[in-house]
């Protein structure tokens, strides 16, 4: 058994602390008193998704994080840089730090572990758990296939051996450059399809999946990962919650940003789109896909002009 | 313009007829009398999917084949040798000859295209026009990507230069092998989905779609292909028509088959995964989304116990 906090009580978070929890972990649940979400698990126990059980710990103290042995985080990947500072002000030592985030960071273009790495103390390992599913499927029990990866080899095979079950079945990842940068990736392809989706011409999505996986195979070739890496479960593997799903934030915003329909919150893919486009425009990399959402999002194109674009453009070959 | 035949008047054929119809070409498509297709298409014009055009031709006589630049074939694959047989035996020379299908012979395991040159006459050149589309969506003007592939580089020339429209934008295949395997292997996964659905655990489609790629992938560099031609259109581009769609026969089938439901008619991939079971254990090649799907369809077991074999594999790393 071991013991654990998990930072951040929305709806991935709160699922990771039951998950954890049912497995037979000790869990600590840490949220923001005030936020909709902790007051809630507060209140009721439940965010209507899934309730928590009843010794599973919520705090509001970040300092207990120094009792545990794995920090997990899950909040929105611009703010994940102010979370590290935090866990480093506390003086966060001889941890394993786990990101259950998809993003990347726009101010400096960099992976979430990169970002994390570069704040906390070198006694802290860091870990990256990504990969598909739903909480609302997990949570009636219907299993998926996740990955963890880790620039240590130790920690993905202690993480691996105290998480897995029935309901998760981990895959050791091989390249976190490629895992991280597909995970983030995803949510951009989420809002294609959702926009694909509210142009009424979703039978494109198969196009989208083929051709967005080859993008983004080349961007983490050229940013020093394995190409094949998109095929995997962080990216690929992710398509069915995402490209499919009406459970996906990610898709549903770019269906209703295309019909002009008002949306609660933009989606994690909004600064992700960002992060890359200045990511590759410094690289000199061409991505199509990537280049129409960032049109659509910040520049005020049409969808359907950039969709023609994207579906005129000369291309002979489907793999260059 | 082409003066082209089309084979085979089912959901397929007849909209790739509309198509070079309404592009252009002047098409004739032959049926077998009696067939419930074809008559329903000298009755009406229509198959409640799509109407011919007026001055589309439709002709029993095999033998106008002659008359025609273009032979293009759409029938079950199983079928597709004695085709060639009675275009060989009426004397074809100097045609392309274009396959519409999805599918591997099972008494060969050979390719749609091997089995073509294995029986026509030298002077014919073969290709193969594969990737994503439904004609239902194709026929309400929604636009898609699909592949042209020929070990003739000037017939895929021809061909694409002549065929495309702002309705199918087609992309130079550079892999034959790999895309007739791809294209064929496509309705295995389709199946498999099915049988997710069927057991109401469609969220595992995701973890379906990266496995699946790989192990096509896995199977058409041993077959003598590239390997990333299994995430191109020819088997990823159309999950989208068959992972996820109600249009799809083959992922109806398998939900159908996992709910021990009643279906009219066997899908193709019911014949594609015996093709692939039997090269594939010639060539000592463990694959086993295919087995699995194998073995519920030919060998009785319970779709429940082949997913959770699948499921406990214990391999670690996602490629291999």
């Amino acid at each position: 058994m071991m013991k654990i906090m998990v930072i951040g009580p929305g709806r991935w978070g709160s699922f990771i602390a039951w998950y954890l929890k049912k497995i037979g972990h000790e869990v600590l649940l840490y949220g923001l008193n005030g936020t909709e979400d902790f007051e809630n698990f507060k209140k009721s126990r439940t965010n209507g998704i899934i309730t928590l059980q009843d010794d599973l710990e919520l705090t509001d103290d970040i300092t207990r994080a120094k009792e545990c042995d794995v920090i997990h985080v899950s909040i929105n990947a611009q703010g994940f840089r102010s979370v590290c500072e935090e866990l480093k002000s506390i003086g966060i030592k001889d941890k394993i730090i786990v990101t259950n985030m998809k993003g990347i960071e726009i101010s400096t273009g960099k992976r979430l572990s990169e970002v994390c790495k570069e704040i906390i103390d070198g006694s802290n390992k860091v870990a990256a758990w990504i990969g598909p599913g739903h909480p609302q499927e997990f949570y009636r029990n219907v299993p998926n296939c996740m990955v963890i990866d880790s620039e240590d080899e130790d920690v993905k095979e202690l993480l691996i051996e105290n998480y897995s079950s029935d309901l998760i079945r981990f895959y050791y990842g091989q390249d976190l450059i490629g895992n991280e940068i597909g995970a983030a990736y995803k949510n951009v392809i989420g809002i294609a399809a959702g926009m694909l989706d509210g142009m009424k011409i979703s039978s494109l999505k198969g196009a989208l999946m083929s051709r967005g996986c080859r993008e983004v195979a080349r961007f983490i070739k050229a940013s020093g990962g394995k190409e094949l890496s998109a095929y995997g479960l962080c990216h690929l593997g992710d398509y069915e919650a995402t490209v499919f799903s009406q459970y996906s934030h990610n898709r549903m915003f770019g269906e209703m940003y295309a019909k002009s329909e008002k949306y609660d919150k933009l989606a994690e893919g909004y600064y992700t789109v960002k992060a890359i486009k200045i990511k590759a425009d410094k690289m000199n990399l061409d991505l199509p896909i990537n280049n129409a959402v960032y049109k659509v999002l910040y520049e005020n194109s049409k969808c359907e002009e950039e969709i023609d674009k994207l579906f005129s453009r000369s291309l002979k070959k489907e793999f260059y």
